[in-house]
């Protein structure tokens, strides 16, 4: 069957940008979801996860943006995510050399641990990346994949500024020390661990968003107490009110 | 000329969301641009401006989504706006009756006395009105376009936390009077006048986003300030590091 248009259409897609943190108590890097294309164009180049929403033309109309991002990113790399946050739609002319295809971007954060990669449908491979290394052109993404990318990226970066993170990222008992280095990573500077210790103590365990689960974790030091989110202050302050300058 | 695809496809249209304030020294009103639809569906009711992509089937492609926003709301309401800021796309199965529509929602803030409104293209009529009537459903919008203004009101309240606002919707010279009535209707709620002006004179002033003009309003009371924005600051606070509890 086919479909006839007066007027040319764009073709519809959707891209996930999905991010997890790979933390040691040594070092901690951000980390992209990506999979090799198995098909033209750029295949066998590495690309986001993503593909083209499904449209029907009677009454049912096909599925939202939102299902489409969470279909195709199981069918791709096995990952299921219950909530993508919508990121921006990249509709700029030629981004796509087989012809018009406008993209709507949708991001999220995760535990790696928490999600087997398995790689299917038309991705070859799939896998975890250093997000640097894909920035930075050591690996070459397809088609704007790298400026949706960057786009997330800075999302994220203004994000530690006026909601908490962490929730989806760290494991569900974590040291101050642990946030400190999620958030020097997510900031992609370095933070005075001093001033971020106070800071965090005084705004997110006030606000109740840090909870202290009255285990501490021992090391060399004297023992560091061991936090928890509060889901719910946390939902609270990441809609409003919140404001956490580091 | 028909185009034929092997898969159904969505049409794209863009529409926009452009906010004014009406401020005298007594009272303020957020304010939005609307079209009244000269053709069906919902011919004869308020929307948003706002149509179509063009999108080309050839190496051209057709115009960008920005493009395409800055051309409709000239053409269906004479106001050139430089920047509007992308703000969501709306991909829900069924919310035009046509058939499969997505829609990528823009944002603009401006003084409505800067721009001359006069209906064109497809809008029979182009006017100001009141946002609350229009998301009170004292004016019925067509389509889902009341959700994209609920949307895009959310947006500038959150916006009032971390990025300063008002650049682009008070005069060049103003009180901070004028601007606690600006933020007390962009946040949609009573704001204490006595520690906003401290706040104000804290933050703004010492980020050097607020200058002095040295010229002074006369009232009833002792002389008032005049500031203005220093445009260079305005935007470094906009991009980062700006954070103004209210």
């Amino acid at each position: 069957m086919a479909f006839t248009y007066r007027y040319a259409r764009p073709a519809l897609t959707v891209d996930c940008v999905v991010l997890g943190l790979e933390a040691s108590d040594a070092d901690a890097e951000l980390r992209v979801l990506l999979v090799k294309r198995g098909e033209a164009p750029f295949a066998g180049r590495w690309a986001l996860p993503g593909g083209f929403v499904k449209v029907r033309d009677d009454g049912d109309q096909g599925e939202s943006l939102d299902d489409a991002a969470r279909r195709e990113l199981v069918e791709e790399t096995g990952v299921a995510i219950a909530h993508l946050e919508q990121l921006y739609t990249f509709g700029a002319p030629k981004r796509d050399p087989r012809g018009r295809v406008v993209s709507t971007a949708y991001l999220a954060l995760v535990r790696p641990g928490d999600h087997l990669v398995t790689a299917g449908s038309d991705a070859a491979e799939a896998d975890w990346f250093a997000v640097s290394g894909a920035l930075d052109g050591t690996i070459a993404l397809a088609f704007d994949h790298r400026a949706i990318l960057t786009l997330a990226v800075t999302r994220l970066r203004a994000k530690v500024r006026y909601a908490p993170i962490g929730f989806h990222l760290l494991p569900k008992k974590f040291t101050l020390g642990h946030l400190h280095k999620l958030y020097e990573v997510c900031a992609g500077r370095p933070i005075d661990a001093s001033n971020f210790h106070k800071k965090a103590a005084k705004v997110l365990v006030r606000t109740g968003v840090l909870q202290d689960t009255g285990e501490a974790r021992r090391g060399r030091h004297r023992p560091a107490p061991r936090y928890r989110f509060d889901e719910r202050a946390y939902e609270r302050a990441v809609e409003g009110g919140f404001s956490f300058e580091i």
